[in-house]
């Protein structure tokens, strides 16, 4: 067995989904890994990682209108308001979703099902460069 | 250390929980891991999984309730309405669970607490066969 | 590549988020691994594990008020109530957050961002002894 790092930047544009798989199917391609999995982490609290539906972009706009209504910007409660009206409702949302996803691997590629795939959920309505960690970990 | 991998199918019956616990322990005895890790990754979109209460089954009524209401199959927003009412609440759902559950393995077996099982949480009302990919990491 | 299981018991004393990232980090530098990742388990179905912003506590505040609404106590439709009207709560409380978290080991260090923490998110009223289970897996 062996283990790979890597590292992966992605520049989102405003809140919603931004598809990742290609890039992390290219990192596990050049691990040589055949069974195994890979585990892809965010290093942010104002974005987070889902295993989504990606064959429908009607679905991802659906979901982007629940999570504006599951946690509204304007919650007259909330008392960590310095960084804006989107940024307490980001850190929620990427506590309802994901720091990290795992996949595993099979034959030397992603095991994911027919409609999946690995997406960036970007929670700010700002422009943000996203730091990712893909950790492979397998048999050659 | 070495890595096993494993396919499960499950069949499900409409929307609820579907304990898979002793299916994912006969996988890892077979596998002679016994510290380490087991990673159980569902193929699926409108189906998820997580880890839940399994003593009391009322606790997985409530759930099932809970997530009617988070989720509702009626909201006028939703434009991903082709397949069927229950299509876009359960993609939403697997969002809000998990796509994948690990589980520390300690002398050979799963290190569950006392009232800890391993759930597949359907959210079609339709039967379905749900794949899962079983990967166990780790020493024997 | 090798794996180092450890064991790690959290006293908590009511409803919130508890950092547990240097009890993490210190298991890490014991195992020796220093490319890889370490996985967090938490054996109980009451509480759950969460990254989290780290930096400004009123985001933790918010956190709180913000689940307490989202899982309200009162719910008239609960049937699982013989442990009190805290209990099922915590049983949704879990579900939408995480059994396990996964963070990557680079350098022989916790891969986290600038302001991400490990936290227990204690969802009971009373103190609680909570037992983790800490999986290192990785190259020397």
């Amino acid at each position: 067995m062996s283990v790979h790092s890597d590292s992966l930047s992605i520049r989102t544009r405003g809140k919603g989904t931004y598809e990742i798989t290609s890039q992390v199917e290219a990192i596990l391609r050049k691990s040589g890994i055949r069974t195994g999995q890979v585990t892809v982490f965010i290093q942010h609290t104002s974005a987070s990682l889902i295993i989504y539906e990606n064959a429908d972009r009607s679905a991802r706009v659906d979901l982007e209108s629940y999570f504006d209504r599951l946690v509204p910007e304007s919650a007259d409660y909330f008392v960590h308001t310095a960084e804006g009206p989107d940024d307490m409702p980001s850190h929620i949302r990427m506590v309802l979703t994901r720091s990290s996803e795992t996949v595993p691997v099979i034959e030397g590629g992603l095991a994911l099902g027919t409609w999946q795939g690995i997406f960036v959920f970007e929670h700010r309505r700002a422009a943000h460069t996203r730091n990712l960690v893909v950790t492979v970990m397998g048999s050659a």
